[in-house]
């Protein structure tokens, strides 16, 4: 199934193209859902997955844990290791009263890797009942959700997307800042080669954003990938220097630059200088914004702003959390 | 306890010799049971295995899971890695409402590997209240059997045993074709040294079957196995020709060939093309026939052949989970 | 949070200082408390928890499992392999009707490791409600502590501390011998470097014994811990020769002598020799005493004495489940 069908609702043995009618189905058109990609998203579908993480966060508060998904099982399935994306989908199964397995290598015979991730996605199929996927090649969760019969949940193709962290991105803006609508959302960093700020930029189309581009030239965001932000009607969306935007600045999104995309170190040093988020940083910017970051972190942003109660980076990952927790009670069909 | 003592009921302590009176007692049998072989089961003990098997599978297609295991902790103690064999526990497991303690790697000291085992079986034991046991010696089950207080499951020692996997193939054939006697199963690829067909020729033993090998002159299956099987009453049980036996063929069991096994690579590649399952070989089949694979596999069968509804070897994954979970269910006496 | 703020009471966000009223609270003391290091107990600490402790045996006797944990995650986040204890810790959580989030390698980047920590403390306390660490760098509990919200146990942090093995040797003393006011007890091994020994003799010293050091030269207990036994009011403490203690020795404390400790490999197998326990110093042994060990062992005590029934150490290892149990109930305020 690819993600142009947007409602392969798996768990009903369906193919009819049901699209024009599936937004007035609101939670039922999550039932048995694949989530391979932002681009499956619309505005009301956000709404509805914020409004099951809003009570799944006072839920958690209150009794730590439901029954909801008992007797289910779902395949973590991680073919590079994340402990911070793995760790919030085993916590989100268990907190709705779900299990577990965890797959971290899987056994390679020598055949070819979209051979052998089929044959793996239909082994862990017959086991349980859902499989979230992490998979260093782009592409890799279409490929899944091609021959699985139980849901993909896509946590990170290599290159490709990430929805899962574009979505629980949104969501801390949504509940630290009280809306996104109006806002102007700079991203700073790595914007050529990070999946998180394309997943998220795609996303924030979505919404009334003005959104900045803060990069060194090596690693400035594509131009198509800017053109289509434009087109979806995203506001001025160009590069500019951080000194020039912060003060304008609600929502500062930092990733990291990663040390193998330079070939000339000193040029890294340089740049991994100029684009870190430090104290003074933080005494320029508006009183009322937040700093965000996938995580993890190596010194883009400086350790004294992790006191400032504008970094939300630590949140975001409680956020996260709770935004898996609403993705999979709707994907099960148990909200 | 060695395997001869078929009866060691290690829940009720005791070691006196049972077997003469055993076969009456039916499910009690197993209450406390080590899983070492295949050489431990009668064709009643199968019938019993498989009729809570079916159970399971109702159950696990009506409510996921269920509590018979509450309180229960099973270590899945994995030497080597085989993500199929450990997911399979792991969710059987769980779906009968018990918890899962994993261990991928075990922490080696430089002590004699046979020691270390005994070691880590004992320590596993006063934690857990079962253990499967996944290794890279043969003996090593037997080994561990010998001082664990807690029943042990072997998952596969080396070149010697996997009698779970022997026993969820059979039930296979039984659960795709109704029945076993009067069959005539073709095994293909390598007989020599794959304890997975060595195993299951044993077991077909007990049933009437007619049993073919169709093998690389460097792979065929072992004289004495041959020699055994003959004694026990197993039908013709030849080294043949794939295709003088396809259309007669009732069960096509293909294992892979491993690259390792061969000096020449040129005579690896000429054996694998030579007897690969694709869809030319299905055109020739009996309409009414399954194809069955332990997976993983590499190309011993075509892709192409996913497709056509005989090919039953992911099917054979999920029956696997039946078995294991209706093991587990007779090892803790909750059946 | 600091290891001498030893009422750090995580759970009611108060910090202020109430070690003087707390020794009457009982119980209510260890609610959301860090388990950092044995000085943070003092003997009616210990009372408490094992106690505590005799309950959970009881329970697993009679039931296996129960549900206080229910609706709590474990966080098990070990930067180094450690079978046994993270097997120890899983149990007793899932044991409680807890669950528990696996985590054995941590994705590093090339970040500072002391910074690398407390990110991924902080992230794992997003998701789960308590942490338990295993670190090879001294003092990583401590900083643990620091950041985190959640409580953290010290599983191992180096040539540091590991608590719980310290409480889990006293409790298997006290369940094996009835008391411990009044015993011998003799160190055998590595006393220079070993962790284990120094964090037990520690909370020995809470206690009226004789402690004996038998050690090589190159392996004897530091002057510093010695002395600071001494002031205690541990009996007389000094190194001596086995033969001539044995036969006075109510427990025999054992530990690995390390082969990396030893330049000169002809002294590591003389040494190795000289100091192993075998049948013939259990011959000379008092009737009534303990062998323990916190395992894995090389060849420090010969296999043929396991079937001794003054052999603790397999037994030690379960006694060890019930103590982390008590301790998880304790940090929970379940009890």
């Amino acid at each position: 199934m690819k993600i142009s069908e947007l409602d392969n609702v798996k768990s009903q043995g369906t193919s009819m193209d049901r699209i024009n009618v599936l937004p007035d189905e609101g939670v039922s058109r999550f039932d048995g859902m694949d989530i391979l990609s932002v681009k499956q998203f619309k505005h009301r579908d956000l709404d509805i997955i914020f409004d099951v993480a809003r009570d799944m966060r006072e839920m958690v508060d209150r009794q730590g844990a439901v029954d909801i998904l008992k007797g289910k099982l779902l395949s973590n399935l991680f073919y590079e290791p994340s402990t911070r994306t793995s760790s919030s989908f085993a916590a989100a199964t268990q907190r709705l009263g779900g299990n577990v397995i965890q797959i971290n290598n899987v056994t390679f015979s020598s055949v070819s890797k979209g051979e052998e991730l089929r044959d793996t996605i239909r082994s862990m199929g017959s086991y349980s009942d859902a499989i979230v996927l992490r998979h260093p090649d782009e592409g890799s969760a279409d490929i899944a959700a091609e021959v699985s019969e139980k849901p993909i949940i896509n946590a990170g193709d290599g290159i490709g997307e990430h929805p899962t962290q574009a979505l629980l991105d949104i969501f801390t803006i949504v509940e630290e800042l009280g809306t996104i609508d109006g806002l102007t959302v700079t991203m700073l960093g790595d914007l050529k080669y990070g999946r998180t700020v394309h997943s998220l930029a795609k996303l924030l189309a979505l919404y009334d954003v003005k959104l900045n581009f803060v990069a060194p030239d090596l690693l400035k965001a594509p131009t198509a990938l800017v053109d289509s932000l434009i087109e979806s009607g995203v506001g001025p969306c160009k590069h500019v220097d951080l000194d020039s935007i912060i003060s304008e600045t609600d929502v500062l999104y930092v990733t990291r630059v990663q040390q193998e995309r330079f070939v000339d170190q000193s040029v890294y040093e340089k740049v991994n200088r100029s684009y870190a988020v430090n104290v003074d940083t933080m005494d320029i910017a508006k009183e009322r914004m937040i700093v965000m970051h996938p995580l993890p972190r190596v010194d883009e942003i400086s350790r004294a702003v992790d006191k400032d109660p504008r970094a939300a980076y630590f949140r975001q990952m409680e956020y996260g959390m709770y935004v898996r927790m609403a993705l999979l009670a709707l994907v099960f069909g148990k909200v």
